[in-house]
């Protein structure tokens, strides 16, 4: 999808409809689970880099018509250091040339001037912005000041940005689900009332703003409720997949008409042919493997959620 | 400093005693407030990214006596894309080098596998790390599950992490400050309690652990609360300066003998050649005006607080 000085929600709902499909692939290459024809010696910083570009753009070009977006994990592109990083960004081209949109999840986040730097970095259109991205995942911890320089950013070069609000790993309710002030708010609905404070001040065509929020697969209930309390906000969720939330428990996230959400598999698709069910199925090589994995994944949320209305 | 399979919190302290002074240089590089002579066509990235790592080197040249370590902001070499990337990495083995410890200042945080690679990334010693800092900045607001990967990476490379807890910026309230289920303790407390858990986990000779904590120096009253509650925390104190906090807003943070603390300074030290102040000490160059405000920022933070007592 070619940037324009268009919206960020209205974008990402148009390319779930065009694709039909709410399906993200999350690109998050790990050395000792890359197709055997990739790997390469662990030590070799080098020779890793190289590979993780080559997987994440056959993952792109497998995955281009099944996908509104890709989400590349930097975490496993630094892990490889400057190498690494330009490999990153060579994933992102290849994703925005094959007409993906490219959600950054880095969840970076700062204060003041700093937080424009990082904004200006990943939002929007290269060359202004040096990696070319149409979201970035966010923190929220240091507070909603700190939001606002990524989400004007977005505004002006029609990029978006996903505000972490309930994580989807075992311990993220330590600080998230804290109610604050002894009321009946928890920490992550504040999040969530900041998040679609953010959503009523860029609301498009579509009915959805420019600030995505991050809520898990693992934690069903909470993801309804944060539904219901964001209705302007276009729901990333993790979690689906390898992590175990099933379909059913990511179906509250979607709007009557398949919309307002989008749905993160990253293992469960990038390294399908690992899995006994792929290998069986006589895939003819690690891609087949993959784009089975990612249609099963489309056909089971299409079967169980609103996003069977998408078809 | 050369790295040793030893402890983080003694090495920091080793240091700041080694230097006598607890100023920590934020290598923060904007293109437009570079030195004249380091100046470029601000769309050239290329052009930019080694400028940032000729003015970086040369700050580290500059106060590689006077300062226990360095702490590059990663957002603004992120901003030049990959080749800023490869600045920054540039910019930290020139520290090591310079016997400065690298405190990482890029607040990541994620869960799981993906903590794993962060941690991997940047804590340690190269090559097994790719960055090789002696420290990085991390968010809470994901869980304390997720800090474990970047502490026990920590505990294994003689590495340490600096947890945000109370940030310096003026809408650190907004979710830090919240009382938690409506008992006398803040979100910023639990984040405390935690990094202090993980202190009295790795206790070394000097007394501290390997978990530091973010403490800005904008809430003085907050910073000595929290000095008090982790014990055994070394704090990284943001907000010296530039931001508005003064040495006695800072006093708070040392312990008895001046340790416990490091007092970062950015804007104000690495472009002090745009101050009037330095120009009309006749400097003979920009590194002369950066040289003396470090020296300025120590004499002020040694007559004003107990880091007086590493004279």
């Amino acid at each position: 999808m070619p940037f324009s000085p268009s919206h960020f929600g209205d974008r990402l709902t148009h390319a779930i409809k065009a694709k039909r499909s709410p399906l993200v692939v999350g690109i998050d290459p790990r050395p000792n689970q890359l197709p055997p024809s990739l790997q390469t010696d662990s030590g070799d910083l080098t020779a890793t880099a190289k590979s993780f570009a080559t997987f994440g753009k056959a993952i792109i070009d497998t995955v281009a018509d099944l996908a509104p977006a890709v989400k590349p994990q930097a975490a496993f592109f630094e892990r490889l250091g400057p190498e690494g990083m330009a490999a990153l960004a060579e994933v992102c081209d290849h994703a925005v040339s094959a007409g993906l949109l490219v959600i950054m999840d880095a969840k970076r986040n700062d204060i003041g001037a700093t937080a424009e730097a990082y904004a200006a970095a990943y939002l929007g259109p290269k060359p202004e912005s040096a990696w070319g991205c149409d979201a970035l995942t966010i923190n929220p911890y240091m507070g909603f000041d700190t939001l606002e320089p990524f989400f004007k950013q977005g505004q002006s070069t029609g990029a978006g940005v996903f505000v972490l609000c309930k994580t989807s790993n075992p311990g993220s309710d330590a600080l998230q689900s804290r109610q604050a002030d002894g009321g009946d708010q928890t920490i992550t609905d504040l999040v969530a009332d900041e998040i679609q404070r953010l959503c009523e001040a860029s609301l498009g065509e579509s009915g959805y703003g420019n600030a995505g929020a991050v809520v898990g697969a693992t934690y069903p209930q909470q993801l309804e409720h944060l539904r219901n309390k964001m209705k302007n906000s276009i729901l990333l969720v993790p979690g689906f997949g390898a992590q175990g939330g099933s379909a059913a428990d990511v179906a509250a996230a979607f709007d009557e008409n398949g919309l307002g959400a989008v749905i993160n598999s990253s293992r469960g698709v990038i390294f399908a042919y690992e899995k006994e069910k792929y290998q069986s199925q006589a895939a003819k090589s690690w891609q087949d493997a993959v784009r089975q994995s990612a249609l099963d994944a489309i056909g089971v949320l299409r079967d169980s959620t609103n996003a069977g209305k998408l078809a």
